[in-house]
Parts: structure tokens; C-alpha cells; sequence
């Protein structure tokens, strides 16, 4: 048996130690920021997202829930669990998905039980799915959290290989473009939303990834996409905003633009995020909207 | 007896009750962005200040001590005290001093006791000064602030006029200057840091008061100038910063550049921060170094 390990027998259903995270508007709104509301300090609409006392409410942004899985990632990257071993440096996070039972309150404490739900094995690699509900101090489910996390080399563990799902955007014009530029600090910022992973802010660790400088965190595309859609397509009404799903597919850059192009088709909203920049495409995804 | 009055037998000597501060290095790196700080992402000296795990150690800023005072300075703008009653409209932040007996630890907490030291009749106002000694936990003074509090309209109680010290800034060629970028979301980032006042994220509050737009917090504009300062005459080293004092003249919209001159003195530095879309002269003051 190699140092590195995958053994679907006991990694799968392997249930992380329950654990409670409270927030305020306050980290509320350091999030919003993260994620680049406020640029435009006299939009009331995006002022709603970061200042508690908004003459328009204050509205949490519903990608904030987001949050609730990024301590259990950071603390995936230990890289030793019961039957999953593994070098974290080849760890990626792949897709994200997250679902919302009603509104995110402005401050709330809640409960969140990791569990891992499946691994399929990739041949090239392993990938790791962890469910990450988050219940609100009633017992009732608030948000869920789903991460597939991609770790290479330690793939032909003669486990399922799983569903291949390819997202196919549509070839027409999109319904919407949005273009929002990334600050220089942007994944300084967004890292104190708990994602505190060293590849966001390490020069040497970033160059060690194979990057020439910190890369932004994939969640924090994520999360400027979503904002960008519950603006153009829920009216700002977080009420109206179900889901999120958002595969990751290349690296964005501090300080890069993002154009996400949107499109609505059955009821839902397809997305990609492409880095203006270089052209690269970053992320795309799936909204879900009412 | 108006509405709105002063009596310095009253409030002269008035003590808050102490409160206790606490903060971990999370609110240290906000504080840094909220300042300017980690806009060049591969300037390792600057990664200290916002980057808890930099190869290169973690350092708060020396200036992160105004953030004990900001809680009070909220407080205050209930405007009743026992012997002041104020329009909070009517309050200005005149001048921040800000001394500190050693480097400020990246967690820690800090019991303050706030107290109004002293009141002068300008006239055409009360100048309130209020000073905040910051106790660490083994009851040893970490910093004071000193805040003085202009209010306009209720001068004439017949208290004393006070000094007024006029700060000479020399006629030659600053020794530095250093040019700062402030970003759009520069306020509604800093006011996270403690200085909740609406006046720097509402913009119906901040038109009330004469602007076309919410201003920044004028102890942001303090910070930038600290930490250009720490870099430039201290080497970063926050044991060299010894104190600073700033006089706020005039407002900084988000997103201008501020230019700070500065000048060694007689072994402190003189420096004055000048908006450079404006040209308006912002904060000046003084900066003691070892």
C-alpha cells in the first residue's frame, strides 16, 4: 500500500464532527465586498449587500452560504482522513454546488454536518464528494453544500467512476453579459471569509502550484457570478435565488475582469465566466431562479 | 437652557464605562485592506500586514490601535452625555493622536477606559477631547487615543479657549512622497473596522451633510499615511513607529488618490496628504520614529 490511499470502503459516508459557525452582518458584508459589491458605493440596489443599515434593507447575498463549506475544505486539506490519504498540494476543487432553503438571515449560528457522500475514481485521480447541510438553530435545514473536490495521482483504486455530466451552453447570443472587474486584493479580501487556503495569498506556494502569482479562489468567480444574477435576473431578491452549481475550469487572476454571459433556458439560468483578459473560460454553471 | 448645551463641570472628567476589545488576526488584515494595504499582492513586506501565515511574519500595523477608539467615537454620537448635549450632525473629528508603548500583538484583548479629558469654548463650537487608554490583559498600557471632537454650534458656555498649535509643514522638497490609490469600496471596507457612522456608506446621510456622495473615514485617510510612513522611515518595522497625530482638514471622496509629502524634522516626520484629483489638502500631521 502506497502512502497515498483511497479505500471507498471506509472513506465513503465518513461523517466529519458536527461543528457551529456564527456570523453577523458584519461578515456578511465583508463577504458581499469579497465577492465586489459596493464598487459603485451609490447603487442602492448593491448597497443593500453591504451596509446593515440600508434605507432598503439589508439583504444577505444568497452565494454567502457558500461560506458554511469553507472550513471543512480548508480542513480537507490535511490530506488524512480514514481511508483517503492523499498530497494536498494536488488537491482541486472542481465543482460547487449549493442549494438554498429560504433566504439567508442577516446573522444567524448554524449547525454543519460534513459527510462524505461519495468517491468515484477518475482513473487520473479520485474525486471526493462532500455534502455539507447547514441547519439553522431550530433543526431545520438552511442552505446545502456540495463540493467535488478532484485530487490527482491517486486514481485506479477500482472504485465507480461515477456520471459524466458535461454542462452544453447554448451556441446563441446570451440573454445577458455582465462585466465586472476584480480588485488587485481581491483574494486577500475574499480569504478572510474563512477560505484561508495559502494558494490565495502565498507568492512561493502559488509558484510551487505552478502559477505566477496567487490565484482568486474559485468560489469567489462563483460568487461575483451569482451577485451578477440575482441583480439581472431575481431583481435583487435573494427569495428568488435557489441554487448555484459552478464548475471550475480555469484559474482567474486578482485583478482580471470576468464577463459572464447568462442565458435562460427550461426555467433556468446557464452561465460562464470568462477572464477578458486572456480568454480563458473560468467557470460555468447553473442558476436555478423562481 | 437650550436644547443642545455644554457644562464643563459636568462632562469634563466623565468617565465611560471601561469596555473590553478583542481581535484575532483576521481583524488585523481587515484593517490593512481597509487602509490600502495588499493592493501589490507580491510585495512581500506589505503581505505582512494582511497575510497571517507570510513567510516573512505577520505584523498589525501600528496604526490598527485607532480601532479602540472607533467604538467611542460611535457611542458618542448618541450625543447626550451627562453635561453635553449635541446634534450628532453637528460633530466633526477634528484630530486623531495616537500613541502606542509596543508593537500591537496580532490577537489580544484590550480593556479600554475612555474619558473626557478635557472641553474648550471656540466659540463658534466645543472641542471635546477624549482620551482612550488601551489596558492589556496584564493591566499595562498597550496605546492611547487621544480624539478631539469639534461641534459646531455650541460654543459660548464661557469654558476655557484652549492652545491652538498650529503645525508649520516646511516650505523645501518633501524627503518622500508617496502616491496611494483609494479604491471605490475604500469606505464601506474600513467602516468594518469598527467606525460604523453612516455618513461614510449612506448616501442620503452623507447629502444631509453637504456631499455629493459618502466620504471616507477621515482615520482611513490617517492609515494610509501610517503605513506609507511605517514603510518608508521605519522599514516596516512597527517597534520604530512610535505615535502619530493628524489633523483631518478637509474630506476624501473613495476611489481619489491621495499624495502624502512627507518630511523629517528634527527626528519626527511632518507630512500632509493632499487629494491629488483635488488638490485639496486632507490630513496633516506628525509621526514619531525611533
Amino acid at each position: 500500500m502506497s502512502e497515498y490511499h483511497v479505500d471507498p470502503t471506509q472513506i465513503v459516508g465518513y461523517a466529519f464532527a458536527p461543528t457551529t459557525y456564527s456570523y453577523t452582518e458584519r461578515d456578511v458584508s465583508l463577504y458581499a465586498l469579497g465577492v465586489g459589491a459596493g464598487a459603485d458605493p451609490l447603487d442602492a440596489r448593491e448597497l443593500r449587500y453591504v451596509y446593515e443599515l440600508s434605507g432598503d434593507g439589508f439583504v444577505t447575498l444568497p452565494t454567502f452560504g457558500v461560506v458554511f463549506a469553507s472550513q471543512m475544505i480548508v480542513g480537507l486539506l490535511s490530506g488524512d482522513l480514514p481511508g483517503l490519504r492523499f498530497n494536498p498540494m494536488l488537491l482541486l476543487h472542481g465543482e460547487q454546488r449549493l442549494d438554498l432553503a429560504r433566504p439567508l438571515p442577516a446573522r444567524a449560528s448554524v449547525t454543519l454536518k460534513p459527510v462524505i457522500s461519495a468517491v468515484y475514481d477518475k482513473g487520473s485521480g479520485a474525486l471526493v464528494i462532500i455534502d455539507v447541510p447547514a441547519y439553522d438553530d431550530r433543526g431545520e435545514l438552511l442552505a446545502l453544500n456540495q463540493s467535488s473536490m478532484f485530487i490527482r495521482g491517486i486514481g485506479g483504486f477500482g472504485g465507480e467512476r461515477g456520471a459524466s455530466e458535461k454542462l452544453e451552453l447554448p451556441t446563441r447570443e446570451p440573454d445577458q453579459t455582465v462585466e465586472q472587474a476584480t480588485l488587485a486584493q481581491q483574494a486577500l479580501l475574499y480569504r478572510l471569509s474563512g477560505d484561508t487556503n495559502p494558494l490565495h495569498a502565498d507568492p512561493a506556494l502559488a509558484a510551487a502550484g505552478g502559477f505566477a502569482r496567487p490565484i482568486l479562489h474559485g468560489l469567489c468567480t462563483l460568487g461575483f457570478a451569482g451577485r451578477a444574477a440575482l441583480n439581472a435576473f431575481c431583481g435583487g431578491e435573494p427569495a428568488r435565488f435557489k441554487s448555484i452549481r459552478g464548475r471550475f475550469t480555469r484559474h482567474v487572476f486578482p485583478g482580471e475582469t470576468l464577463i459572464t454571459r447568462f442565458w435562460r433556458e427550461n426555467g433556468r439560468v446557464l452561465y460562464e465566466s470568462v477572464v477578458k483578459e486572456r480568454g480563458d473560460s473560468a467557470l460555468m454553471g447553473v442558476i436555478e431562479t423562481a
